[in-house]
């Protein structure tokens, strides 16, 4: 028996946003159905090299597929190596067996499945007219949100505002030629959120950067950055007049970006509106109104890469992509 | 930047029993160092197909190296598809960046590092004349565990009990070929224990199979089976005159063979003598006289899939051994 082995440029080959749209969607359904056995997540901290590795596994019996990816966090990646920070792989094992039938790239899965997380909070929680996205952080994940969003919005302008003024200006570069959008590079992250219709925030930030006085009535936030404890991009004042949507309820009030306003006593469990499979399973409603103020907060899940590599590893094998090698 | 990978061939051409000792020793002195960072184990249980699948994972941060392994254990496997019950993949990425240096078949180092651990006990838990073996159990294991055990000790005999009694005459067949000893096959667990020096239990029974009353003094007792919640194979009492040593306390106790006698209350965490590392090291004493029954509980670490997994990958680049792709 093979191993299929994709490589980052075999997975480029056959992934598409479009693609990728539709399996997060089914994700987050198969998670509010139960249909999902995910573990908590497994996390080894290397303080040495200021990085993490996180492991995410799941099962899905409707697939009768066991995924587990391991991906890095390695911040000085950029700067001391020419690599990127995140790196991932994913390897598919045949629930019947155990056999491992795929080993594939996961850094660009966990790239486009996290864009595409984004873009499904989009259609049910944003105004669909939306068309100014307002976007903190300059980085990959501010690139693949938009390009996301564009599938399901008439966005026609993005602001930008990073930290490090050259990595906005390449990213108007790199995103106009991608998308031939607007992209304005803008002087403060104030600038780059009053007026958007969608607030979108990919940073690893620890301390608010996006104010609550900033957001006006009917902006749909898409918080992605948070995604461990201390983390933080949102004041915590804006989820108390904002609906409030997460991927996960247990992950989120622990890692995301609800953890603060929980810790602070702002808002309980309670007040969170929904996960998102449960709108768009049709149990909770989504934006009833132009007015509200919406928040998606999103840690990432390990569905998404089951649904994602799956697709991906299906694909492979119909078109013959990839190599096949005897592992074990 | 490439990615090797080592097929169960490859790995087979480079791991000897030898260098597994070694690996193991000096995995076990590590863990006991404080020298690797080990998260608890990942596991998926599979009930639809009788089959469960752990991820162990950890990080040795004097190897810069993490090790990620995926192992299934499927107990259909050999009925219906013809493959082990056992099979695994590790993957040992770069501590510094996250980067996957090596993919590789886990099934074998498995057998290996588990094989070792006994061996590694019996050098300083066993009376140094044991000649004869009692096992239990006449699969994979109870082959690697004599392995080892050959190395270290004089061994000249193996009585082997199995449930099925072809088995155990394979098993026979198979061991007299490979080290050219005399083995034995029982009619009872009891006719393979009686009058043994070393005991070494292997199967994934959830009842005791061997019987205090048929230990005499000075027998040495590896208990390699137990490895989840509700597996056992030794009478509780043999616990209560033997002098205990576990690989991990935290996770024997929890897991092991040492978990029924804990649960009942027949001895108290403050009984386990040891760790086995902090006898490797030095800071406990191993056996002390020829009458002492000794106990060796094992449930596997990760420390140990690192160093032995670490082992061959320095050698396969040594030996440009297995492929190189373009994996990221």
């Amino acid at each position: 028996m093979h191993t299929r082995v994709l490589s980052r440029i075999d997975v480029e080959k056959i992934l598409t946003i479009q693609d990728t749209l539709t399996s997060v969607r089914e994700a987050y359904m198969m998670f509010n159905q139960g249909k999902v056995v995910q573990p908590p997540i497994m996390s080894i901290d290397v303080p040495e090299y200021n990085g993490e590795v996180d492991i995410k596994a799941g099962y899905s019996p409707n697939k009768e597929i066991i995924s587990v990816k391991t991906a890095g966090g390695f911040w000085n990646n950029p700067k001391q190596y020419n690599l990127p920070t995140g790196l991932a792989v994913i390897s598919l094992y045949d629930a019947k067996s155990g056999f491992p039938v795929c080993i594939m790239d996961g850094t660009l899965i966990t790239e486009y499945r996290t864009g595409a997380a984004g873009g499904v909070s989009a259609e049910v929680l944003a105004r669909q007219d939306s068309s100014v996205v307002g976007v903190i952080g300059a980085g990959r994940q501010a690139q693949m949100q938009v390009v996301a969003l564009k599938e399901i919005l008439p966005i026609q302008t993005v602001k930008v505002w990073s930290r490090l003024k050259e990595q906005a200006i390449f990213y108007k570069k790199i995103m106009e030629e991608l998308l031939g959008i607007e992209v304005l590079p803008c002087s403060s992250a104030e600038k780059a959120v009053v007026d958007s219709h969608i607030v979108v925030t990919t940073t690893p930030s620890k301390k608010p950067i996006v104010m609550n006085k900033w957001i006006k009535p009917g902006t749909h936030i898409i918080a992605m950055g948070a995604d461990m404890q201390g983390k933080q991009e949102l004041e915590e004042a804006i989820f108390t007049r904002a609906k409030i949507v997460v991927d996960s309820l247990q992950e989120c009030i622990k890692r995301g970006e609800t953890q603060s306003p929980i810790k602070l006593e702002l808002i309980e469990k309670s007040d969170i509106h929904a996960e998102i499979g449960e709108i768009l399973l049709g149990r909770k409603a989504g934006r009833v109104n132009d007015d509200e103020v919406t928040i998606f907060d999103s840690t990432g899940m390990s569905i998404q890469d089951i649904t994602t590599a799956y697709m991906v590893y299906k694909k492979a094998t119909e078109r013959e992509i990839g190599s096949k090698i005897r592992l074990i």
